[in-house]
């Protein structure tokens, strides 16, 4: 006897979209999450000792062509502000700092010509790649057999071409481009609309920000299903049998039909399955490591940079942040709010210091993009994903080379009765919350479609 | 208070090793081990249905240059016989197969001057590459950006030269080239003497087989240590305090002052620690990623290969086979046993498939190579090592690129009161039973000097 219909594991956006779509069709579902919150990668949180200052520690921004999203937002009624503010971008180059506008055109003509030759060839590469089966194909097999730091180093002309891709790579992926798979990263920049768009702040990835917060998303699919989310439930088994499949809990053991899995395959294989899974998939789940990502909030009295006619965002190569942004209120005599992102082998840096040193390092290079006052911080918060116990790195998880064209079809596949989403699974906005939201329709309709 | 000085978690032979090293230094050790059984990776079992044969379907061959294993042998009085037998190899390529003796000169003389000269250079790189630290220098980031299959397209002139390498990648390390860094592969030579030496039968990496089998080296060192060693107790959580460490299995908590982690990085992923890993041995984890390999025996009424003046030696490149061995008995009348390999995507193409082809596709490869009395067979047995959930892939882990410049370092440092054991952590024979006790000597050494 089933106690519920569908079981999923993970009340991250994936797993409560699945569950949202689940009892729509008017079957019973229960959601075991690991955490004392929902949410998963996307976290709204306050800002230690500055109560009223809450900020996304997690996923944040949206994309006007991100359609998943913004129907559920709208059907949340929770509303968007636009990141792009007014004044001047920063870009400091090779210890030369820029200001600018518009798109960043602070390059010289030569690396300029280079980077667009380049990425002429990443375009029309990418454009060959399958969103249904990255894995098909001679050149699927081509561009998986070779990094993206190989293509890069036999692509560009200049150094300077040569860091931007590699800038690229972190700011998109988390991760040098020695550890991914050509075709992951071609995949991932065609998932989502491009490699340019992925870096886009107005008309972009980077468009706009959830007012209140993105966590409120799964907040609100929670919401309705009262006691049926159950926090701080790790799951420690799923056992398989001809007529049901039983999933082991702190609290027990629950049985449904159909499992969803939405936790990513590197934290998935933690799972005990009875019987064990088919050797792709536990290949798979070895071959998906983790972007390393630390997100930083400094709050200060007032957005002081705008004064400077500045925006507050900003890229450096300096290390060990990449990229920032002005997260304040947009109007009114708030807080200043600035988020900035220390990415890859920065942030791997970053977190071998003490957290003295790591505010210091951060202090400074605040300082070196806005000038002295980033050093006057109301408070300062660093938000390392890896070690996060039920996440273990963010932005996502990426396929290093060989990966793809050998395991890629474990990724979706379902295994008996268990089913997989998380936005890794996503063929649109793969690694956003849009392709969280994308994983958990197809996982719904999958077990919708198998129930009895 | 502690219950013992130190609990080694895992009864392969390195953890088996470091406890004995413990026992003799005089202090107090715990062995917790998940199977039913000891010896890990090395795993002498009857064939099904043959209870008089005996086979290794885990590691089985030794090198003369393998001091360590070859001392604890001696210490065992355990013997060898040689792999070497009488009678013609055989090599099977684009669809000929020749027969050969001594080093494999069946390549033309084109083929084999790309050979020769590749491998040169690949030496010559392998010499730059540090055992203590391969993650360190320039040279180590240009290799570890890129993958094995991008030197062997950059290196070879011709596509057997390519057939080559790439055949060698699946023989070391069970894994397309195209998985893994070109700095691993370089490391790995280095550590196991070179690559030519590993491919190497008379004097090489299968020079010799422990009669009655390897497992047994994992048997004697466990039977002096009687109850301390626990079957069937996977470890769940490891927890370390100011003065402690705490080792949560099935039965219960053991407390030591010291724990030595022997199973591979993404298995120990799996351990619940308190506090959590540090970010860079958490990226570890994630990043190593085993091998995949089916070892298959063929149990006959007699060797009838001999008959035909071959010596059950045999390298194809048709698949799901690769390579064969004779490991009958060296002389009299017994049965005849070819141990043959499906490796890296021969391996997964086979496992996808039915019992019933895998049966046919593997009696075909045989008959391919041996004729028609190869499918006279008493008995076949497939080991998938994938499969096994305590090991979930062989020979080994294997770094893709960019992760031993990223974080090799957490490769075997410890964490405070956690050590790190296991082949791959090996610097002389890395992936070998030799390097699994040298890893587990290191351990020992390491917990010794920090015991109050």
């Amino acid at each position: 006897m089933a106690n519920v219909d569908v079981i999923v594991v993970g009340a991250g956006v994936s797993g409560l979209v699945a569950a949202d779509r689940v009892r729509a069709a008017g079957r019973s579902v229960v959601v075991l999450e690991a955490r004392d919150r929902v949410g998963g990668r996307t976290w709204t949180e306050t800002v230690d000792g500055v109560d009223d200052v809450r900020v996304d520690s997690g996923g944040a921004w949206v994309a006007p062509d991100q359609r998943l999203v913004a129907a559920e937002l709208q059907r949340f009624g929770l509303t968007t502000t636009a990141q792009a503010g007014v004044g001047d971008a920063l870009m400091r180059l090779h210890g030369r700092t820029r200001r600018y506008r518009g798109a960043a055109a602070t390059l010289d003509a030569v690396a300029t010509a280079d980077v667009a030759q380049a990425m002429l060839r990443f375009t029309a590469a990418a454009s060959k790649v399958s969103l249904e089966e990255p894995w098909h194909g001679d050149a699927a097999r081509r561009y998986d057999a070779m990094t993206f730091e190989t293509w890069i180093r036999r692509t560009c002309l200049t150094s300077k071409g040569r860091d931007f891709f590699r800038g690229a790579c972190g700011a998109v992926l988390a991760t040098s481009p020695s550890n991914v798979s050509l075709l992951h990263v071609l995949f991932g920049a065609r998932s989502a609309g491009g490699l340019e768009h992925m870096l886009t702040t107005e008309g972009g990835a980077q468009d706009a920000r959830v007012v209140g917060g993105m966590q409120q998303l799964a907040q609100r699919l929670a919401e309705p299903m009262g006691r049926w989310v159950r926090l701080e439930e790790p799951v420690s088994a799923i056992l398989s049998d001809d007529d049901h499949v039983t999933v082991d809990s702190d609290s027990g053991a629950t049985t449904a039909h159909r499992v969803i899995v939405t936790v990513p395959p590197a934290l998935a294989a933690s799972i005990d399955y009875r019987p064990g899974l088919p050797a792709g998939r536990t290949m798979l789940t070895q071959r998906m490591p983790h972007g390393s990502v630390i997100k930083i909030h400094a709050v200060y009295r007032r957005p002081f940079w705008r004064e400077q006619g500045l925006s507050g965002e900003a890229m450096t190569d300096r290390g060990p942040v990449s990229v920032t942004f002005d997260t304040s209120e947009p109007v009114g005599d708030g807080y200043g709010v600035l988020t900035a992102f220390a990415e890859a082998d920065d942030a791997i840096a970053l977190a071998a210091l003490s957290p003295q040193r790591q505010r210091a390092e951060v202090l400074d290079a605040l300082a070196d993009l806005f000038g002295q006052p980033a050093y006057d911080v109301v408070a300062l918060q660093l938000r390392n994903w890896t070690d996060e116990e039920w996440t273990r790195g963010c932005y996502a998880a990426h396929l290093p080379p060989g990966a793809w064209t050998q395991v890629g079809t474990a990724l979706r596949a379902p295994v008996g009765r268990i089913h997989w989403a998380g936005t890794e699974t996503a063929r649109r906005w793969c690694g956003y919350v849009d392709g969280a939201i994308e994983s958990g329709e197809r996982a719904a309709a999958e077990v919708l479609a198998a129930l009895p």
